[in-house]
C-alpha cells in the first residue's frame, strides 16, 4: 500500500481519508459535481431535502428532545426511538457536508444553533444522550442491546468529522471531542468489555483517529471490532446474527444478520484494517464482501432480504417481493464499496457503488426530496396505500414513498450521501487521477511532486453513454488517467484527442500520456438497454429476465402497463427499443398480458398455460422513479412467455 | 339446512356440534380410529405428547403462575408470555378428549389437580388470568391488542366443552362457567366495546352455547364478530390487519394478517353463521376461505407465507423458503374446513382437511411426540441447528424439531387435534354416514328413524389406496353411504358387494341400497406418485415441480442426495418410481445435481446454463418426516431442468 498520511489534512473536505490505500480520496474541494443527475439531486438536497429533515426532527420532537433532557421534562417528554439523536445528527452532517460544499451562512446558523441546544445535555465526563441515564431513565449503557447510545455518538461524531473538514474546529467539534474520549474512558481495556447492538461507533473512531492523528481512537475501534463475535451481547429473538455477535469479524464468510449493522461494522473494520496494516482482516472482509455480492445482493444493488429482523437472507434468498433492500443499507454498502476501493483500487467496487447510488439511494427520495422509501421492493404486489403526509409513517412498507417515519433513518442518511456525494466521483495517487463514476463535474488536485491536474467532465450519462473528459491543467511531464469501464460496458471505446477509438474493456482504462491542457478524451459507454439473466440458483427469479440500460435497472409499472404486473409475460426474443432521448432512459419491451386465470387450487398434475392478450410493446422506466404517479404494482423481474427457452 | 339440533345433546362427545348444517358430525363415542397413520399417532399422543407437554408446562412455569398467583408472588414471579394460561388450557383440552377417548384414570386425576390450582385463582366475578389486574400487573383489559386475555378464556373455554362432552359437569365446567358469564358482563352491549387482540374467544363462545343450550354466549359471540373490523384496536407496526381489525368480516375479500388469528376467527364466524342461519355471512366466509385456499395456501396446505407479522402474503405470494406455515395454523385450517364440511357438506373441505392433517399437523411433531416444528418450511437451505433440549427454544425458526418454545401454541395444539381426531372422520345426516377421511376405524351412530348403522374400515392409506368397508350392522331399508374421493384420485373405483369396480370421480360418492351386515365396499384410491405443477402466479415456484403421492407432498431431503438440495434439477420426463411396499410411502425421482457455479455478480447478459453430473435416482421421502435424520437441507419444489419444457 501507499503511504497516503501526508495528503489527508483536516479540512479537506473527505468524508474518509485512509493513512494508507491504494488510492488517495479527493475532497469536497477538489471535485464539483456541476450538472447532469447528480447534480440534480445535489439541488434538490440543497432546496429541499435536508430542509424537510431539519423540518420533522423539530415537528416530530427529535431536536425538542435535547431541551427536554436539560429542562428537567424527562422521560416522559422523550420521543422517538431510542435512537432519536442519531437522526439530529445525520442530519447536522449533511448541513456540514452542505455547509463546506456550498457556504450557505443560514444552514450555517442553523449548524450552531442545533449545536448549543445539544452542548447543554452533555454531562461532565462527556456522556451525551437524551433517553438514558436521568430520574426515571434507564442507567447509561444498561441495554446495549438496543439502547444505541454509542451508535448515536458514531453519527455525531461523523457530523463532527464533516464539520471539522469544512469548517473546522468549533463548539460542535469540541462536543464530539470530550464523546469520543468518553467512549475510550468507558470502554477502553480497563472498561465495559462489550459492544453496541448496533455498530457505527467503530467507522466513527477509527475516522476521528485520522482526523485528529490520535491513535487511541483507532485503538477503541479495533477493540470494539475485535469484541464483536463472542457473544458478548444478549441473545435476542433473531439470534446474535442479527447485531454480528455470532462469529468474530475475522473469521465470518458472509455478511448476515441486520443488514445494516453488519455493513457498518464491514466499513469500520475496514478502516481498522487499513490503518493498522491488517492484511489477513482485509483478506477476510474482502471476502465476505464478495461473497455477499455474489449471493446476497439484488439487481439494484439492494441488499436485505427479510423483512423480519431487516436482515440478510441466506445465499440466493433474494425473493423480489419481499425484498427489503433498505435505503440505509444502500447508503452503508456504498460506504463499503468506497472504502474497499480506496484500499484496493479495483474498479469493481466502484461498480458496486454506481449500481447503489442509481438504483437504491436514489430511489429512495421522491423527486421533491420530501418523501421517501424505507425499503426497496423489487416487485409491488399490490397497490400501496397512500401514506400520512402529516404523521411519521408507522411502518417501513413497499408501497409509496413517506414523508417522514417512526423509525426514520433514511432521510437523513440520503441527505448526508448526496451532500458528499462529490466524493466518490474520483481519487488521485501519486501519478495519476481515477474517474470512477461518470457525472458532469470539475475535477482539481495536485500530484505527489506538487503540480496540479484540473480536468472537466461533460456528459449526459446515465441517458448517454456519450463522455468527454477535457484536461484544463496538466504538468509537462506525462500522468495516468483512469477511466472506469463499468462491468455491463462490453463495446465500450475511448478516444484520445481526436485519433480514432480503441476499445476499452471493463475495468480501469489507463491513459498514461503528457496531456496538454486542451486535450479531450472521449469514452462511450454502451448504455443501450439489455436483458439481463439471473443466476438460476436464485430460486426466487427462476424463469424470470430483467433489464437495464446503463447503470439502470428498468422496472415495468402497472401505470404502463394499464393492468396489473402480476399478469404479464415477456418476450426478450422481439428487442429492447430505447427512447433515450424523449424521457430519462425509457425503453420498450414486447410483453404479453395474460388472462388472471382459474380461482381454485393452485395446484395442478400437469403445466397450467395461460391465456394471453396479443404481444405488445410496453414502456419500462428508471426503476428509481417508480411510483411516482401514484399507487400502482411494479415489478423488475419479467416472467419469460412460456415458449422461450431459458 | 337440516335442523341438526336434537340430535347434538351435551356428553357426545364431539368438538363441535352445529344446530344446523348439511352433515351432522359424530362423536367420539361413535368413531374410533382402530388402526394405521393416525392411530399410530393416537398412540404417541396418548403415551407420550401429551405427558411431554405436561412435562413442560410445569418445567416452564406456566401450570406454576397459578399457584404463584393467590400465594402473592405476582408479578415477579409471572414465567412465560402474556398467553401462558392458555396453553395449560390447551393441554387440558387435550387431556379432556384423551379421557374421553381411553377412561384414562391417572390422566383424569392430574386434570382434576390442575382444575383446583385453576380454580383458586378466580376471581369472584368470575375474571382468571394469572398476568393481569394483581398490584404491580397492568389492569384487566388494559391491554386488548396483546393482553390475550380473552383468548385464553377461549381455550378455557374449549377445554371446559371437551369435559363436558366426555366426562361431564365438574369443577372445571363451573369455573367455565362463571368465565364465560363473565365476558358477557364485561363484554357485553353495555360493556366494553372492543375485542380481543388474538381471535379464539369467538368459537369458544359460540361452542359454549351450542353446550349448555344458553343463546347468550351466542349473542356475545356474534358481539365479538360484528365489532371487529371497525378499528376498535390500535394501528399496530404492523397494521390493524395483524389482527384483522382493518375490514369487518362480513366485507373482507380474502384472509389476511396474522395467519391464526385469520383463521380462528373465520372459524368463530362461521359458527356464528351456522347458528343464525346467516347466508349472507356464511357466503362471504365461503368466499375468504375459497380465495385463500386458491391464492395463499402452499401446496401442504400451510398458511402463512411472512415470517414478519406471522402473517398471510399476498395473492400469490407464497415462498416455499420463508414459508412461516405455523402448526397452529394447520390446525386451525382443520377447524375452518371442518366446519365448511359439515355447513355445506362439499367434500373439497375434507380435501383441504387431509392435506393439511398429513403435511402441516402431522409434520410438526417428531415420532416420539417429544419435539415439534413451530414453523413448516417448504424449503430448508442451510442445516438447521440442533435445538437445546433443556430450555425452550427462543425463536420460531424452520430448522430441526425443539422440545418447547418460548410462545408455544403448538405442542398443546397438536395434542388436542390428535386427541379429537376421530371426529374428523365421518358424519351422519337423517339418511346415510359419510366417510371424508380414510383410515382404519369403526363408525357407529343411528339414523333419522333411530336405525342403527355400524360399518369398519379397513386400509393401510395412504401407504396404499386400497380400503375395504365393511357393514357390521344395518337397517333393513336403503341407507346412503358416502365415500370422499379425493380431488387428486383420477381413475379411483369403488366395488360393492363383490361386484365389478365402478369409476368413482372426486368428490362425494354415494351409494345408497339396503346395506346388509357383511357386505363389504372396496375403494381403490390411485396413491401412486405424480408430479404436481405449480399455478404459473406462485412466482416464487416458477419452473419448478413437486411430487405428491396420494394425500403426501413429498420432499428431497440432503441426506438421501448426498448434497445440498440447492443445487440440483429434477427430469419429470424420467418418471417416478413408487417404493411404497417398502417404506412409509417413498419415492424415487431422477434429478441431477448440478455443480456450484461461479461466485461472482448474479447477474448476467445471457442464460447461466450449470454444468451437471448424470442424471440418477434419488429418495424423495413423505415431507412429514423430513428433519429426523439430523441437520439437512430440504425443498419441495425440485427447479426442472433447463431444457425440459414447461
Amino acid at each position: 500500500m501507499t503511504d497516503t498520511s501526508t495528503t489527508a489534512p483536516a479540512g479537506s473536505g473527505r468524508p474518509i481519508a485512509p493513512s494508507h490505500g491504494a488510492l488517495r480520496p479527493l475532497g469536497l474541494d477538489e471535485v464539483r459535481i456541476t450538472g447532469g443527475f447528480w447534480a440534480g439531486w445535489q439541488r434538490v438536497n440543497a432546496t429541499a431535502l435536508i430542509e424537510h429533515c431539519a423540518e420533522w426532527v423539530e415537528r416530530i420532537g427529535w431536536a425538542g428532545n435535547f431541551d427536554a433532557a436539560v429542562e428537567g421534562r424527562m422521560p416522559e417528554a422523550h420521543t422517538g426511538k431510542a435512537f432519536a439523536d442519531s437522526d439530529v445528527y445525520k442530519l447536522m452532517e449533511a448541513m456540514a457536508w452542505e455547509i463546506g460544499r456550498t457556504g450557505d451562512a443560514a444552514m450555517d446558523a442553523r449548524f450552531r444553533a442545533l449545536t448549543a441546544r445539544i452542548a447543554r445535555v452533555q454531562e461532565p465526563d462527556g456522556y451525551l444522550n437524551t433517553n438514558f441515564g436521568r430520574p426515571g431513565q434507564r442507567p447509561r449503557y444498561s441495554d446495549l442491546e438496543w439502547g444505541h447510545e454509542l451508535y448515536s455518538y458514531g453519527h455525531l461524531l461523523q457530523a463532527a468529522i464533516a464539520r471539522v473538514r469544512t469548517t473546522g474546529e468549533d463548539e460542535f467539534v469540541g462536543i464530539a471531542r470530550r464523546v469520543a474520549d468518553h467512549v475510550c474512558e468507558a470502554f477502553g481495556p480497563d472498561g465495559i468489555q462489550r459492544v453496541d447492538g448496533h455498530p457505527e461507533i467503530e467507522l466513527a473512531l477509527a475516522e476521528w483517529s485520522r482526523c485528529t492523528g490520535d491513535p487511541r481512537y483507532l485503538d477503541q475501534a479495533r477493540l470494539f471490532v475485535e469484541r464483536r463475535g463472542h457473544g458478548v451481547l444478549a441473545d435476542i429473538e433473531f439470534g446474535r446474527a442479527y447485531f454480528q455477535d455470532d462469529v468474530p469479524v475475522r473469521d465470518a464468510r458472509v455478511l448476515r444478520g441486520h443488514a445494516v449493522r453488519a455493513l457498518y461494522l464491514t466499513a469500520g473494520a475496514i478502516d481498522v484494517a487499513v490503518e493498522d496494516e491488517d492484511a489477513e482482516l482485509l483478506e477476510a472482509l474482502r471476502g465476505q464482501v464478495a461473497t455477499t455480492i455474489a449471493r446476497r445482493t439484488y439487481l439494484t444493488g439492494g441488499m436485505g432480504a427479510h423483512h423480519e429482523g431487516e436482515s440478510f437472507g441466506l445465499d440466493h434468498e433474494l425473493p423480489p417481493d419481499r425484498a427489503y433492500s433498505e435505503t440505509c443499507a444502500g447508503v452503508a454498502a456504498v460506504m463499503v464499496g468506497h472504502r474497499l476501493l480506496l484500499a484496493t483500487g479495483e474498479e469493481s467496487y466502484a461498480d458496486l457503488v454506481e449500481r447503489t447510488l442509481y438504483n437504491v439511494v436514489a430511489t429512495s427520495p421522491a423527486t421533491d426530496g420530501r418523501s421517501f422509501f424505507y425499503t426497496n421492493t423489487l416487485h409491488q404486489r399490490e397497490p400501496g396505500a397512500e401514506p400520512p403526509l402529516d404523521v411519521a409513517s408507522p411502518r417501513a412498507s413497499s408501497s409509496l414513498r413517506a414523508p417522514w417515519f417512526e423509525v426514520s433513518c433514511c432521510p437523513t442518511n440520503v441527505a448526508r450521501t448526496f451532500a458528499s456525494l462529490g466524493a466518490y466521483l474520483a481519487t488521485a495517487t501519486d501519478d495519476g487521477v481515477q474517474v470512477h463514476q461518470w457525472a458532469s463535474s470539475e475535477i482539481a488536485t495536485a500530484l505527489a511532486d506538487g503540480s496540479r491536474v484540473r480536468l472537466r467532465v461533460q456528459t449526459d450519462y446515465p441517458r448517454s453513454g456519450a463522455i468527454r473528459v477535457t484536461i484544463d491543467e496538466s504538468r509537462a511531464e506525462p500522468w495516468s488517467l483512469s477511466l472506469r469501464i463499468p462491468a455491463w460496458a462490453t463495446g465500450a471505446t475511448v478516444a484520445i484527442a481526436g485519433a480514432p477509438p480503441v476499445a476499452a474493456t471493463p475495468g480501469a482504462h489507463v491513459v498514461r500520456r503528457a496531456f496538454a491542457p486542451g486535450d479531450v478524451i472521449e469514452v462511450s459507454l454502451p448504455v443501450a438497454p439489455r436483458w439481463t439473466w439471473p443466476d438460476p440458483r436464485v430460486d426466487a427469479v427462476r424463469g424470470a429476465v430483467a433489464v437495464e440500460r446503463g447503470p439502470l435497472v428498468m422496472a415495468l409499472e402497472s401505470v404502463d402497463l394499464g393492468s396489473s404486473v402480476n399478469d404479464v409475460v415477456v418476450r426478450p426474443d422481439a428487442g429492447l427499443v430505447d427512447h433515450a432521448t424523449e424521457a430519462d432512459g425509457e425503453v420498450e419491451a414486447t410483453i404479453v398480458p395474460l388472462h388472471g386465470g382459474a380461482d381454485a387450487w393452485p395446484y395442478a398434475d400437469a403445466p397450467v398455460e395461460r391465456a394471453g392478450e396479443p404481444a405488445r410493446r410496453v414502456r419500462l422506466i428508471p426503476y428509481y422513479r417508480w411510483a411516482e404517479r401514484g399507487p400502482s404494482t411494479m415489478r423488475v423481474w419479467l416472467p419469460l412467455a412460456s415458449d422461450v427457452s431459458r
